[in-house]
């Protein structure tokens, strides 16, 4: 069976600006690695795994211009879905993609760019695990990572130890939602919860199986999808994908399916989801926790991210625990336990038209 | 007798970066008035008590050019002390020149330009009446404001309430460092401590028979520039100029001057010393605490100065009691509590030979 990996890469990534932009959201940024984005990363680290003609990306209209221009991928594993539907709209347009090329004996991995990953080997063994697990199974199957640490900014699953698969995989007892602090140490103590990585596994016959009982319509509209596709007839595939409600795949399939298989790993994952994550995933903090960036002068300052791009010096004196960020038409300063909040920010910016975004 | 004021302009006033600079320092900033600097308000303040011709500035040579070019005065009433002796050395070349004019017959209203005062007619007042003081007992005569807050960062005056001169004048009994908190509040409510203004009057003949007893060699030195100046050796000058001590004008002369007198006036009176006073003086603090110039958006921001002068948008969250700056080539970022600490940024740049100073 062919495997594909698929890489979700559509979201607008708005807690990392002034960096990020609607036309250069967060995976199209140079945040943990010196040369590469956030997709750029993700498409060599699975790779090696499945082969380059193997990895697709499923991106916003507007983003595949620029992912193709960084020759991240070719056009032709770029796919864009038309318009805004969620994960439940990425991942039925990469279904229809490969219903309407024929292309029905494939197993997925669907990843995400928005993470850093320490051990690539690693990762690589447990997503080849997952997709055998996904083709012995049928089953939707997704990977857990053992926590490390009683996070409340990450959703949990929990898992079945008594039940494993012939490869090993454990058997799902629901998802959780992100916990709070008590519930998180209780939750890493019990050991049998894992932080959910939002990647699935499944085989094209697999994943229409179970959405067929889930969401019969949805399962239906990638059908129509589909036709439209293969008749070369766009408005009619647009037309059909219109029609799918907005929802997250989470909710529309995963905790929905009767079984769902969990590859438990511990490759050293972090979400790279604001700028504080910075101090987390670089590795590049200096020893008095700051992480520095371009022309910065730091005076008595501690566990900061101090991110310039700009041509002008950036200097603090006797900060702690601050986010300072500039490019070269705007500066940003928030506390880092506040880093989400710049999401605020951006829509200040949206309310008032501005060009900053 | 005439009376001239000599407002005293030439520190470097650094706290003020990135907004102050060698060339433009605190005192040519625009900092508690939209049109003018602190040295123009300065000079405005006390131009209708003595009249446009008896203004003064003393200050450092490279100074004098951008002060003459500001049209704040005409060069004739800039005098510019040939290198750094602190204000003893600048009182010392005021004195010798008025002695190389023999303008003999004169009493001095020594005034600083770093303190923004709320009513000026009050102040002028009270100039007039220490002017008089001086000329009527020849003795040092200086302005003790009435304390409204238990501040640390003033120093103060002890008076001696039982003994008032026929204009109202009350006897100096000492000067006391700035206190730390506790003291501070026990001198407040105790009523005889008034903050020390750092401004002087005197006659001529009265500030060099003073400092002919406190520290006779300084004496000397003022007839050796005088007698420099007056011949056109400027170079016999500035030689006799440099023998004179380091010392500033309270500690060569007043804190050994027998007697001392003080006017005691409350005109609403703040040190503009650095970043943070801007909260107190510029009375344009919003509804939440902030002062804010230029391209600013603040959401959930308390208590902050925020001074934009650049091109950039400056976007701050969740922040409070912080000052961000950010000029045309760099940003400044502290906590209000630490804003003295902008000297140690501008320390570092002067040990990198940095252009931004």
């Amino acid at each position: 069976m062919r495997s594909i990996a698929v890489i979700m890469a559509g979201g607008s990534g708005e807690r990392f600006w002034p960096l990020s932009r609607i036309q250069r959201p967060k995976q199209l940024l140079k945040l943990t690695h010196p040369d590469k984005s956030l997709l750029q990363e993700a498409v060599d680290r699975i790779e090696p795994l499945v082969g380059n003609e193997n990895v697709f990306v499923i991106t916003a209209p507007h983003l595949q211009a620029p992912i193709v221009g960084e020759s991240i991928l070719p056009s032709s594993n770029v796919w864009a879905e038309p318009m805004k539907r969620n994960t439940l709209g990425a991942l039925a347009w990469v279904a229809a993609q490969l219903l309407a090329q024929d292309e029905r004996d494939v197993v997925l991995a669907v990843l995400t760019a928005d993470h850093k990953i320490a051990d690539e080997e690693a990762f690589r063994e447990a997503v080849q695990l997952a997709l055998e697990t996904a083709e012995e199974t049928g089953a939707l199957v997704t990977c857990g990572i053992t926590p490390t640490r009683p996070e409340t900014g990450y959703g949990y699953i929990e898992v079945d130890e008594s039940e494993q698969t012939s490869k090993g995989a454990l058997r799902s007892k629901g998802f959780r939602e992100k916990p709070d602090f008590e519930t998180a140490v209780k939750m890493v103590e019990a050991g049998r919860f894992l932080w959910n990585s939002g990647m699935f596994f499944y085989t094209l016959e697999g994943f229409l199986r179970e959405l067929g009982t889930a969401h019969p319509e949805a399962r239906q509209i990638i059908d129509e999808i589909a036709v439209g596709l293969k008749a070369g007839d766009e408005a009619a595939a647009e037309q059909a994908f219109a029609k799918l409600p907005n929802l997250s795949i989470d909710y529309a399939l995963a905790e929905k399916a009767q079984t769902i298989y969990v590859v438990q790993a511990g490759f050293g994952w972090d979400d790279v989801g604001a700028w504080d994550a910075l101090s987390r995933s670089m590795g590049i903090a200096d020893d008095v926790g700051n992480v520095q960036l371009g022309n910065v002068l730091a005076v008595d300052t501690k566990n900061a991210v101090l991110y310039n791009e700009s041509n002008l010096k950036l200097a603090v004196v006797g900060m702690e625990d601050v986010i300072a960020v500039a490019t070269n038409d705007a500066i940003l300063i928030c506390p880092k336990d506040k880093a989400q909040r710049v999401k605020e920010i951006v829509e200040a910016l949206k309310a008032e038209a501005s060009p900053l975004l």
